[in-house]
């Protein structure tokens, strides 16, 4: 697998794909909110969609068009507006966007698959996106990665990308992959949109269990706020233009390859939302090993990466392990015993076997901390599994976004 | 049951309970920080324990103590050091604490229980603790109640206690409880503390049963920041010194009105914890109804009251009732509709059956949230259950006081 490559100018063409952006006017006139994603026929197309039971309206008609008997042609995603917790309406205005789209396009309604990101709350103006379609059609291009993932941005101050280069079967495969978010939700916002593609061909089945893997070792992995959206989604394409052999079974030439290569993609990218969280000043690691199940060791992680006290003493560089100890503690674990664990910041251990670590300072915490990236290591002591999980710390900045975000 | 009575000076005696507070200078020289009560001979107690892995030394120890033969005689409470997180050395510190309280008083090591709020992490400085016994001992009154309701203080800023009389089968019960706590861990601060007594008779069983029940419905419903610490712990005593008959069992006259008057006693003091959680400058109430049970509405509450979005939100009075749908819909509870739901910010409904509600405007939105006091409102519409849980807003001053407490 070759270097990550990022932005700008990074960023490897995917054969079969296309994309376009442009201002919509949807919320703001001043930055581009609109992007239409073109799948060359005989792509796949696989996708992940947020759990929350307040799921949006395109949400919801994605998934729909994505059980239909042809492959999505296109993908329509907006920012501005998340249309969200809008009823019948919503529904309503998510199949008319698509339904223009197969007009401007010509392919069928079910053929488009809609994705939303912004206030949650109102409605989307239809007019306004189907008047912006006739210039992307027409500015369609295979090196529009970069300008969509800043179109597709919100609250994020910087725009997230990158692309990877991998040997399959003695062929060279690319893949390449966007995202947005600064929190699991924002001000009015929601939230995480992540579109990954690679030239490989990939059969449906498998695709979508790459992207689960993808998934479950990335976006379902970081955490900065603890809140989950009602418009995450997140998309791979394979557009099978490589001149690799096609990817049938786990056992494929190539198969662990370029899962190995999206998987790479998807960590980049959700760590780059982790960075640009909202307000942060830290990227923050939780690593926890000596568990019993990969699971519990994941529990574990997300309690301390969720604990505002943890996330405000991080903001802080103050070396409280105690709040540290106390998350682990009260994570849903079972027969957890104190007497076990053990816990460094960096390569300097606080917490031994249940107790401050003999010789330990207060400065050597602070040193610990003192940088922009911090690991958090919890030794369980009861297993043989392990897990990470990442975050950022909860700053002053993090209350005057969400508190003044609308005012 | 009588209006609640509260600080100032509206505190009852409780006969049986006697209380002295002094300042050992276990962490600061400027403030009472060492509290010794009394149980009369003849008195029964019952405590609830954080369920923290990390639980600290002097919960062990209590603990520990509670299964001896003989009820405990005295309750020896410190702030400024938690005790936790000091391995075996803790647990000696808790122990050597209650062998030299049994010194001074009179009493069986086993007959004290050690409580301990403060800093993680520190030895505590039993020498002081000593030094101050002789004079506790010569302070001990029943009149104490308010003093040490500001001895156990940490971050608090305003002490809370309050009382309450009841008549049982006649005869006029008193209970006077007093807490601690600002937020469910502190800044290196471990918690939550109650202690709350009354001069009925309740056999020790039910004595247990009725703080369960008073806990379940008070302190178990409150969150100022989602962490739960490892020092937590409410002790309920029964003096047995009032005039009305023994409670022996459920039906015994009396039962359901003392009962009653504890768990208001607990509620009273669970409010004025999340009134004075940590930054906090609005108190609210998430009701939920048209549950399937009152645990599914529980835990929709609790997922509101957490969420850190919601919580800056009503800080900045900004009615972002997309935020609240979001909580709700990531709320643990199987097969929730969307379609179902209804949300109303104090009499201001703002969703209705998972839409945005016809009529609704932001400005109704601003007006419903300007006072100190909000109910978020949540009906599910799929069942006839219902529940309540009490929150705090997320202040820029949360962030100030978790973040810049040590430095």
């Amino acid at each position: 697998m070759d270097e990550l490559r990022t932005l700008p100018g990074g960023l490897y063409r995917i054969p079969g794909v296309r994309l376009a952006s442009t201002c919509a006017g949807i919320q703001r006139h001043d930055r581009d909110d609109l992007v239409l994603i073109e799948i060359a026929a005989g792509g796949q197309c696989a996708a992940v969609f947020t759990r929350n039971a307040f799921c949006a309206a395109p949400v919801a008609i994605a998934r729909r068009h994505l059980l239909g008997r042809t492959p999505p042609r296109y993908l329509l995603v907006n920012s501005g507006n998340a249309n969200a917790a809008m009823g019948e309406l919503g529904l309503e205005d998510a199949l008319s966007s698509c339904r223009r789209t197969g007009v401007t396009m010509g392919c069928a309604p079910e053929e488009v698959l809609p994705f939303s990101t912004g206030v949650i709350g109102e409605r989307l103006p239809v007019e306004r996106i189907e008047r912006a379609l006739p210039v992307l059609r027409t500015t369609l291009s295979d090196s529009g990665w970069e300008a969509a993932a800043r179109a597709i941005m919100t609250t994020d101050t910087v725009p997230k990308a990158c692309s990877i280069a991998v040997q399959a079967a003695g062929q060279t495969v690319h893949v390449t992959g966007i995202a947005k978010g600064a929190g699991m939700i924002h001000p009015d916002m929601a939230t995480l949109l992540a579109f990954v593609a690679t030239d490989a061909t990939i059969a449906a089945p498998l695709l979508q269990r790459c992207l689960g893997d993808a998934v479950t070792r990335s976006f379902n992995r970081i955490s900065v706020d603890g809140d989950t959206s009602t418009n995450d989604a997140c998309v791979l394409i394979a557009t099978g233009q490589s001149a690799a052999p096609a990817i049938t079974a786990p056992e494929s030439p190539g198969h662990a390859e370029v899962g190995e290569a999206i998987a790479a993609v998807c960590i980049h990218l959700a760590q780059a939302i982790v960075r640009d969280g909202e307000g942060a000043t830290k990227f923050v690691s939780i690593e926890v090993s000596g568990g019993r199940s990969e699971a519990e060791c994941l529990r574990v992680a997300r309690t301390v990466a969720c604990s505002p006290l943890v996330k405000t003493a991080l903001f802080a560089s103050d070396p409280n392990w105690g709040r540290i100890a106390a998350a682990v503690g009260r994570a849903p674990i079972p027969d957890l015993e104190a007497r076990t664990v053990s816990i460094a910041i960096n390569d300097c251990t606080v917490l031994e076997r249940g107790a401050r670590a003999a010789g330990y300072t207060d400065q050597q915490g602070r040193d610990a901390l003192a940088g922009r990236e911090v690991a958090i290591r919890i030794a369980l002591g009861r297993g043989e599994s392990g897990s990470t999980f990442w975050t950022c710390d909860l700053s002053h900045d993090y209350v005057n976004i969400n508190a003044d975000y609308r005012s």
